[in-house]
């Protein structure tokens, strides 16, 4: 098996050449960095993804963690992992100095992310969640709590986690219903039960904090009643780490993503729980939903991330199989070629590429949008905050979904050999697949797209999102070679606003069921023409990267971007026609649909 | 989990008020069977499939078979089967009376297997491989060979496989090299590798019958050098069985489908390994077709009956599981509603149903047309094998690639859960990925649909089936209630005539590559486009059926059909605008794309 699972010179395409990352270093918040400083992170992201965490990519899969005497026992390379992201300062790498950070671009980070995935997303995991977890107590935590945790998880000695889910609830979290009875003592008394916690237990990690939603006793019913907690496994009592009546009840048996551990969590069965309340009472959702939109960009990467080494695995496969021949070589005596030169695996490996890239793409522009609402202020703050608000749901659920079909792709690439395990295609089929479930379904996504995003502040977000990609298809029509491209995504630009405004004319008349029922379709609808607008901006960079006659490596890059870009909006992008036809027919088939029909 | 796989109500509606196979009893050849009979198989299936195979299902799976000592070990579960089956008399079913069968309808034998496939496509591949292998020896083998395995295949004593594929060819059948040295004994010596042959070796199994292509000693090059070969793992030799030097040297482990060992073949590594010719030499390709023919509509039809299996898994959840409440509900004390009545999971199981009941009526529409070319004479029997010809790769694909998208949406119903393995929706969805791949890739199905089968005779299929679908088309415009789904199939007939002169315009103009560089798009479109057929001729039955004033539990059948048909044309057919602006986009996109391209 190779050992190549991403491209850095993908990645620095699209953080230096497509998004400038490097300008961000003329604000002061980012002055410290330079292009020299943003090289090293990826390259010591490269190097530990090459040496830490691929080779253990199948062995994590194949001994997957195990839950005996109330002890889960995951593979020994987590803890190797823990210590050196720990002891490398990368967990709390995007924080301020005074936090202990080192002010980093977001966008560099998610690089260092989407490299870590593409290794490993398993291992990726433990670290990614304890980032999210101690951001989300140093941002709204108090000066105690960030004291006593954030400093232990930014070292890798403390996991963080999300506990968000319980049995009778699911993604309902209005219905959540562990409880919190506050004390005098300045923490709560927790009681209640969590499923399905990344990584809430584990041998050889000191300390689990989870960051929990819970309803303080007497809270009013639903989201409005929900707040936020530090509940750790161990408390610090006295300068010691005591016991905090948190069990791990179970650890579930996945499909896939089998080296991180999916646990259950009983709280306070003998009435000692702790947990200490994080800022305000009742207003825990919208804390956690820093670390939730922050961890939907991070599914969306990740989900991008597995597909690109499937892709590069398939890539790999089809460039050494020989089988078969030219379908206009009638002699059996000519040697068999390697399958690459296939029409049709030519399509496939076309396909993944364009949906890797495309994605990750999408993702870094996000991460990019993420820095500037950093850096800027006013009018210019506001417009990257709408569009990652906007974007956030398709960055999700793109790679997800699609991502799905970009590993069943390259799993095809090898026949009967992608169904077997000794080719790594069937561990990415079954990884990937979590990305559409976790951390909001698409379901949900497509209604927080439609039912929020689009929506808000009287569509601005919308509007700013018609702007961005109006100015990308205006400055690509001046490209001969694009012009055809830019004429097609500004169609479906059109198409977008005809469709919108069929759909939110059923809020209008506040028809709100009928208006969210294809809330799902529309999300599809909407992604494929987010990522033709990253690839119309690649496009735009690689033809005039090729005009400058580039050295020969460099030109097949080039030129393989722009196929890949032809490839995307001859293939991908046509399918918006049906997707609009869908949409604007819209009038409640599905809602219509009673459940005794579903009888036979 | 509830105990349903598959709905018998559907297979008799497709059966008898669809198909009226109940008609094929006029004919001599089946005029001994009856409505009685027909029912009691399909009710002997749906015993032994909830009484013998789905009690099985998960088990297999978690128990794959061990390969040790040389031996391969399977689930006692396959002995029982194949002792019931045999003694049955199911394996030979389908076979005229003077050798040993009962002369069934293939329509009715295709609904058996069927429920076999949805309680447990692992352990139903054992009988499938049986008939299969039984039936090719029956048609092209001599009087000695028919004697010597059928009986045996039959009583289910005795296995049958399919070998084709070895290391270095896959799908290149051209390539195949295990020889066969002619003696003077009537038999040949076989020498050879063979990969991924199905059950080709197992305990509690008393011989297993090979079906086996191989290239005589000084055979021409290529496919018209290979002939069919039987090369049992036990030779009969004085009324007992004698080794015959075929050892399994591996099995392979699998994604899914676990239950059946794949196994790696070594023939004659001590000299000693005999093969007998099926026919005459060099004839092997067009002989295993029968075969291969017959399995790939039986690779449709059960990836169509997982996905349906699939379907009830996720229906019975969707029903059971409270979570959430109506949209515009927004008191968080009413009490959470089944998760059935959200729209999104409404879509989703609309979805799966037009995927299951549009494939599984595709796949009877072939087996009837089996049937109806073996009782016809003349033109008209020419037409039911031109008809079956050619939509044995979109009978084969389309169940196979959107039984992998049902089956995903199925868990994707149930949320984390699906992702378990508490559930039996992981397992589908591994067991499912099989067969695009399994008895021809989609790949080659594409091209055998659009390079061969479109073209052949001057289009004569072609046009038998747009004549066919037409006159679907015009019934169903008189039905006021169907009149645009009429309208909007004879749109799509259209698509599908310019398409298709597009392509085929480049075979005139000898562009061979171009003209198969989109077979496997074209193949999607094409499908979705069938299926319309197939669910426009559900509807007609359908609004027939309750003009009629059913009691109430028909009525709901009636009406989840017809919903379910305005589905598939709202969102499926819908497809069809971005595939034909693909396909007549084609200009060798993938062709171009360099190898050195994909570089970076």
């Amino acid at each position: 098996m190779a050992n190549k699972f991403i491209s850095l010179r993908n990645l620095k395409f699209l953080l230096y050449e497509i998004f400038d990352v490097e300008s961000l270093t003329k604000y002061p918040f980012f002055a410290d960095h330079s292009r020299e400083v943003f090289d090293l992170v990826l390259d010591t992201a490269m190097k530990m993804g090459r040496g830490l965490l691929f080779p253990a990519f199948a062995e994590m899969d194949r001994k997957p963690p195990v839950f005996e005497n109330g002890i889960v026992k995951v593979h020994p390379v987590v803890r190797e992992l823990m210590k050196q992201v720990g002891e490398g300062g990368w967990i709390g790498a995007h924080t301020r100095y005074e936090q202990g950070g080192q002010q980093m671009p977001n966008s560099i980070l998610a690089a260092f992310r989407a490299i870590f995935a593409a290794a490993n997303y398993s291992a990726a995991v433990y670290p990614f969640l304890t980032t999210g977890a101690a951001h989300l107590i140093s941002s709204f935590g108090s000066k105690e709590l960030v004291e006593t945790y954030v400093g232990k998880m930014f070292a890798g000695q403390w996991q963080g986690t999300m506990a968000l889910t319980e049995p009778q609830a699911g993604s309902s979290l209005t219905d959540l219903t562990t409880t919190a009875h506050p004390t005098d003592q300045g923490y709560y008394k927790m009681k209640g039960q969590k499923i399905f916690i990344s990584c809430a237990d584990y041998d050889g990690i000191e300390n689990v904090v989870n960051l929990l939603l819970a309803r303080i006793q007497g809270a009013p019913l639903g989201i409005k009643g929900i707040s936020l907690f530090v509940a750790p496994k161990l408390r610090p009592e006295n300068g010691k780490l005591a016991p905090n009546d948190i069990i791990c009840t179970t650890i579930y048996h996945k499909l896939g993503y089998k080296g991180a551990p999916l646990t259950q969590l009983s709280l306070g069965e003998n009435g000692d729980c702790r947990g200490w309340l994080v800022g305000e009472p009742h207003k825990g959702i919208r804390y956690m939903f820093q670390m939730m939109n922050e961890a939907r960009i991070d599914v969306g990467m990740s989900a991008a991330a597995i597909a690109s080494a499937a892709y590069y695995a398939a890539l790999d496969y089809a460039r050494e199989r020989p089988q078969g021949r030219k379908i206009t070589e009638k002699d059996p005596g000519v040697p068999q070629i390697p399958i690459i030169n296939h029409a049709d695996i030519k399509r496939m490996l076309l396909f993944q590429r364009a949906i890797v890239e495309g994605a990750l793409a999408l993702n870094l522009q996000c991460a990019k949008y993420v820095d500037l609402a950093q850096v800027l202020e006013g009018e210019d703050k506001e417009r990257a905050e709408l569009l990652l608000d906007l974007l956030t749901p398709i960055a999700k659920t793109y790679p997800s979904e699609m991502g799905i079909l970009s590993v069943s792709q390259g799993l095809q690439c090898l026949g009967g050999y992608g169904y077997c395990d000794e080719f790594p295609l069937e561990q990415y089929y079954r990884d990937v697949r979590i990305h559409a479930i976790h951390e909001g379904t698409t379901g949900i996504q497509g209604m927080d797209l439609l039912g929020r995003k689009v929506v808000m502040k009287q569509g601005k977000a919308f509007l700013l999102f018609l702007d961005e990609v109006g100015k990308a298809i205006a400055a690509a029509k001046a490209d001969a070679q694009l012009a055809p491209q830019a004429e097609a995504l500004a169609e479906a630009l059109e198409k977008l606003k005809q469709v919108t405004a069929h759909l939110t004319g059923f809020a209008l008349k506040n028809q709100i069921e009928l208006f969210l029922s294809d809330a799902t379709v529309f999300l599809e609808f909407f992604g494929i023409i987010t990522i033709a607008w990253q690839w119309l901006l690649q496009a735009q960079t690689a033809t005039k990267a090729l005009a400058k006659n580039p050295p020969e490596a460099e030109a097949n890059f080039y030129q393989g971007k722009l196929q890949t870009f032809r490839y995307f909006f001859t293939y991908e992008l046509t399918k918006i026609e049906g997707l609009a036809r869908t949409l604007l027919q819209t009038d409640g088939l599905c809602l219509e649909m009673k459940t005794e029909w579903f009888e036979d």
